[in-house]
């Protein structure tokens, strides 16, 4: 067999590092590809002079591109054979991406866990994302149902790493020389900054966007993620594509720029969960809920800790009675962006 | 309230520059991205070898790549709660756009008037667009009907500017350098000069392309024009999107290569109207009457007036025996193109 | 007549060379775009740092850019008037395509046969592909059939060219510099190097994709391939565009990565059919059969001939009984590629 079968659960062993294939260089086409597929509009990404005033040497890839990037190269070794992706935690971007920059990935193994029916089991890796200069990009951990290839095959002792809840806000990694100082807030398209912000405001960001096949099959290969369920039609009675819950992901965070214009850079991944399934013709909504403030370092720079929620229908509750996510519940994403004071 | 609702026609003051988020740095990107998107083929724009020869040091970003980044911009502040797109005047290209070029627009309310009713007015406004040196890059008048928030605001003062009909050949601006003296028909893809054309000339552009949801909603998001009306299928019974305005005169403008292949450069948009919306399924045509013809003072290099005219059935009349635009026609731009003797 | 209504039979000299319009500068925002439409992975065009590490100055765009640029432009002057789309041979890669460099392309009348209903014929060309220092970039000869404009037109002296089964693996061109010896199988995907295929050997690349007509429309317009066929919906009664054979050709040659990782560069074109036509809907699977393998004076490089079929069903039989392709099957192309010794 020349072809991937990709892993199983048993074939994952604590501590081992799997090296992802392949290196990608990214350009200016990614840019303007991302910015065709979603309504991102963030001036510190969009603009070279904008990132220069704020202390950059030119506007970086969005940080959702980096993410993409770095994970669609984790998918032919981690999830495959998947039979769910259960969560996210301790995500943090280490430096900004430019055009022309080399990403690779790696995954080391840091949990296990078989599932008592013997048939699946849980896998824990941590990924770093790595530049030409084998400079730490970003890093997540995320945690993967995986089938068993062979059910015979013994149970590895269970090892459940312990996970931050939340990434400290004195672990945030804001860019060398990010500078907020000259922000320009009526170029940036908003006037709040980081004090106009309350803990437990929660803003609904308005517009809707409906999706299509053609677009997210489009977005999903651009991070070269070939994962089969997203591309194949008769995979399903209906016909239908499971939508890349990273497209959801990327669509949520632009639509909250209306309302959060200056949440201009994404430096942590606290968590998130893609609660339903996504689907051609559903239409996207998203709203957001303050959940912390912090200071930095840097210069006019702060850091917000942001629920972001996308949802198929109207913004409205999250849980049912039952305590489980509404079906029109998309995603339920937490992250710290960095903001002007 | 965080997010963006938009000014309403009270809103607007005579003589009031208002400054549009966020500037962007275009690049390579954005023209694969509109190659994908329309069938251009237009030699300055396609090959730096050819605008080379042409006294170019490269080939320029499509002069509607400059207009639709432009326009974008200006969304959020003039036509989020507009009713209508009534018209454009006095358009002119002042500098090509290169890639990595940065543009950033703004505009001057130039013009006021509430309408009868007391629920609405028409705004005039002349807007820029700007490179990272601060030099006008293209300027262009519009004129939209806005709806009133507080409809008991007192009507402001009517003013009505006066608008040429027309740029006048003399008010052309030719790019620094261009020289068509040395201009290679064979490559450029067909062999009629700017001689060859004749005032009162119909050309109909034969080819039809059938648009889909996928493609106008990615070439809208290109220019970051985020108008809910483009993106959100439950705005309307249907299900339907209505396309971007803008999205037809590139559209037609693609189209018109063939018959029109050496127009290379548009230079001004004396008028235009969006006569009838267009929907995902359209087949759109397009045909050019020649309006006029003008020298220019750059060598080898002739003016020539247009009227591009899209349609989403054949190519026929314009106007009902009522005077109205027949039901199938979704353009009608009148524009100059720069062309070689 | 301003338009171009293409050529007709007649219309073709043997020996004549027509220059074809437009040239084309490609930039990292056509590889963008290339990556979006169609699942490719192969490291030597994904990753600067990859090719440098295997001689090459960066990472070239991908051979199939290359062919579609230089093919798109041949389609006003060759297959306007086509009735069928006959066959290839003696298809050759000289050089790698960079981003930045411009194509243009030529093509050489080398046969002319009437058909026996005198009112067609087939006309046989070799298409060369230059780059803006006029180098060639790749060669192929190409055959299709196409109409009469003047039905009394004197039949031309046959002249059926001799082309070569396949192209020698003496004959194949490998890039200068191009050296696998420091090969990192890990980052390209699969360990499989050219030593482990065996002729015969049969390969199934597992993954469908299913095709949106969106997605067709704008690979093909991303060469300039501005085929009405392939545009407007109202060229048939159910609606359907008909797809772009090349997009085929590409989408089969990304899935193939899936067991053939390490066929890294595709040198040779021996011949190929699109047996059946594609639409949207289709999802598109294929399979390759190891048919040469051969050694290279390049350090570590081997070539290795391919037969790449692509169907619209299973993946299995190419022909039934009456020798004919069945209906699944969409392409059967044979090329040759360069693999790590």
């Amino acid at each position: 067999m020349k072809t991937n079968t990709g892993r199983f659960f048993e074939d994952y062993k604590l501590g081992e590092v799997i090296p992802h294939a392949v290196p990608r260089t990214l350009s200016g086409g990614e840019r303007a590809a991302y910015t065709s597929l979603y309504p991102t509009r963030f001036a510190l990404t969009s603009s070279d002079e904008f990132a220069r005033v704020s202390g950059l040497p030119a506007a970086p890839l969005d940080e959702l591109i980096a993410f993409h990037t770095v994970f669609g190269k984790t998918v032919p070794d981690i999830s495959l054979n998947a039979v769910a992706n259960l969560g996210y935690a301790e995500g943090r971007w280490h430096l900004p991406v430019y055009p022309e920059d080399t990403l690779r990935s790696e995954s080391e193994v840091i949990g296990l866990k078989q599932n008592s029916n013997g048939k699946s089991g849980v896998v824990w890796v941590r990924t770093r994302g790595l530049n030409q200069r084998d400079e730490l990009v970003m890093d997540y951990v995320r945690w993967v149902m995986v089938r068993k290839g062979n059910l015979d095959a013994d149970a590895p002792e269970t090892v459940i790493p312990e996970l931050a809840k939340t990434v400290s806000a004195d672990d945030l990694v804001v860019p060398a020389g990010l500078d907020f100082t000259n922000y320009d807030f009526t170029l940036a398209g908003e006037a709040h900054r980081w004090g106009e912000y309350e803990v437990g405001e929660v803003i609904d960001h308005v517009d809707g966007v409906t999706v299509e096949e053609a677009e997210h099959m489009m977005a999903t290969r651009l991070w070269q993620n070939t994962a089969k369920v997203h591309f194949d039609a008769t995979n399903r009675a209906d016909g239908k594509r499971l939508i890349y819950g990273g497209h959801v992901i990327s669509m949520a965070r632009a639509l909250s720029f209306n309302g959060l214009a200056n949440a201009q850079m994404i430096v942590a991944l606290n968590g998130g969960a893609h609660a339903n399934p996504c689907f051609s013709g559903d239409t996207i909504r998203a709203w957001t809920e303050v959940l912390d403030k912090a200071e930095t370092s840097a210069p006019g720079v702060g850091a917000i800790r942001l629920r972001l929620v996308a949802t198929k229908g109207q913004a409205g509750d999250l849980r049912g009675e039952d305590g489980k996510y509404l079906p029109e519940v998309l995603l339920d994403l937490d992250y710290w962006a960095l903001m002007p004071l």
